[in-house]
């Protein structure tokens, strides 16, 4: 096999970068000119593209465009938004390009960040943490009772692909129904699937609406005022997935009515919110700066799954997370 | 048989109470002039309790003393430190008066508590819900790679009853290693146990230590400056027993120096802690006000979990969370 030129686009230590050689020994690493700031962030033009076989990171897509070389791409993050549309589908079909992100690498984390939101709305720990009430007192009876347990709870997951099934498998040992919501059900899904129509009827039954949806022209603004007015009293909104999805004024109304009883967001539009978005201010939302999927040595998992897949590629084996 | 006299004396509401008086039908409930303010606070000496066959709450030793009909005491907490003694169980001993308490009641939200600690510690919830920083920035970098994912982590829980057990149940879903420290291996338990000098080793291999000691005279202070100097370097420490377990001049101190990466705490000497009291100010060190146990109905899962019980003690079958 001749070497195969690699072009990696993201910001990375030396001893990672070493990890990579060592594992693409025998090919060729090919870096742009200016590194991405972040695996999320839209790398630069850049002419040595044209002559590439492999693209790891955020390739931009004029690029890819003229990239007459190009065998496969192997996205360095879980979403996929800008690679998400028909035609940049039907043109990687035609020119037999592959298409691979990185979710395994996210998943864990992902679940876990959900996991943890959920438990910290169970037992209300940010307001347990700010107290300093005293046994006995009123204050803190009500504090304790405003704990509500998981278990015989019900968990609707929205976007059900890998990170939904990890978090399914984290909540097990709670008592608890679960329902995923899905454009289609595919029929190996470890839990109930339901699809179109059905989601207003879910919608009221959830205690927990988990929204992993990805960011596509049908999932903008996928949560607005309509699907807000459907949840059921109370109910807890989740948001790992994308800022996007979600209409932040209906969410902010929803909040304010208490039909929603709080809303914990990893993602919002736009990240950060300003400093003056009433979310915010908001008692009952809970925010953290898209920091799902991080985890200590994050890219040296990004570049190990990397290598597992380069190792595919070059044995002509199915690739993981493959996407297109 | 003859209407059993039960003396009744936490405070309750009247629909619990209600409750209380349906499934005690054809018996008679006794209450003391002044209700005790908590399932922990200790309540008044009462010249009624002479005569009661059954007391639900927390007696006085007193008062037990006294009482020449009393057959049975339930409890309503889950630790029992007043009535944990050498003396006091021989006399109950001798007595015939059997003690249950209601472990039970609390062991589902107590082993939720620490687990909302685990995850918010793990994903380090409360730095990323306090900043607004942005994708891409060094800073947003460093608090994506601070967070420690549990798989691969070892726990080691002291005290291992009802609690620690469903502790690690809850947290049998991430690939992780347990220990359980306690006075005497049963034989039954579902991890490996360990005891005695064991303990020195095991605190050096444990990521996670959990305590969930109960107070009385051996585990006072238990965890002092020597055993935190034994601990993993950057290790959590949970506390969920009681605060009389844990030297706090020695916890902090392990804090400071960083050799305990963190500490979550449910239970603290004395409760809560003076507002000028060091362990507030610590940034590493996390507190809630003894809720751990604390759920909603919580009076009711309590009143339920002890009418099962009356069901039994009238039947002459086994008490659940018999404790002597």
């Amino acid at each position: 096999m001749n070497p195969l030129r690699i072009f990696v686009d993201f910001a990375t230590s030396p001893d990672v970068l070493e990890m990579l050689r060592a594992g693409t020994h025998g090919h060729q690493l090919v870096f742009p000119k200016t590194a991405a700031a972040s695996v999320l962030a839209r790398a630069e033009r850049d002419p040595q593209f044209a002559s590439v076989d492999i693209a790891f990171g955020q390739p931009d897509l004029e690029s890819i465009a003229e990239a007459g070389q190009l065998k496969w791409i192997h996205v360095s993050s879980s979403g996929i938004t800008r690679y998400d549309t028909p035609e940049f589908r039907a043109a990687m079909a035609r020119r037999k390009i592959l298409v691979s992100n990185s979710a395994s690498v996210y998943n864990e984390a992902c679940a876990a960040h959900v996991l943890s939101f959920m438990l910290a709305q169970s037992r209300n720990l940010p307001r347990s943490l700010r107290t300093r009430t005293a046994n006995g007192t009123e204050a803190w009876r009500a504090l304790r009772s405003s704990s509500v347990p998981l278990s015989g709870q019900t968990v609707l997951v929205l976007g059900y692909g890998a990170i939904g099934k990890r978090l399914v498998e984290m909540l097990r040992p709670f008592d608890m129904k679960f329902m995923a919501y899905r454009r289609k059900a595919r029929g190996n899904e470890s839990v109930p699937v339901i699809t179109g129509d059905q989601l207003t009827g879910a919608l009221a039954q959830a205690d927990h609406v988990v929204n992993i949806l990805p960011d596509n022209p049908e999932s903008r603004h996928f949560f607005n005022a309509s699907r807000f007015s459907a949840v059921k009293p109370g109910a807890v909104f989740y948001n790992i997935g994308r800022g996007s999805t979600v209409d932040q004024d209906a969410l902010l109304a929803a909040l304010r009515t208490g039909r929603l009883g709080a809303a914990w967001l990893d993602v919002t539009d736009p990240e950060p919110l300003p400093d003056d978005h009433p979310l915010w201010a908001e008692p009952n939302c809970f925010i953290t700066p898209h920091v799902a999927g991080g985890h200590f040595e994050e890219t040296k998992t990004l570049v190990r799954h990397f290598l597992q897949n380069f190792e595919r590629f070059v044995r002509g084996e199915p690739l993981l997370d493959r996407v297109m």
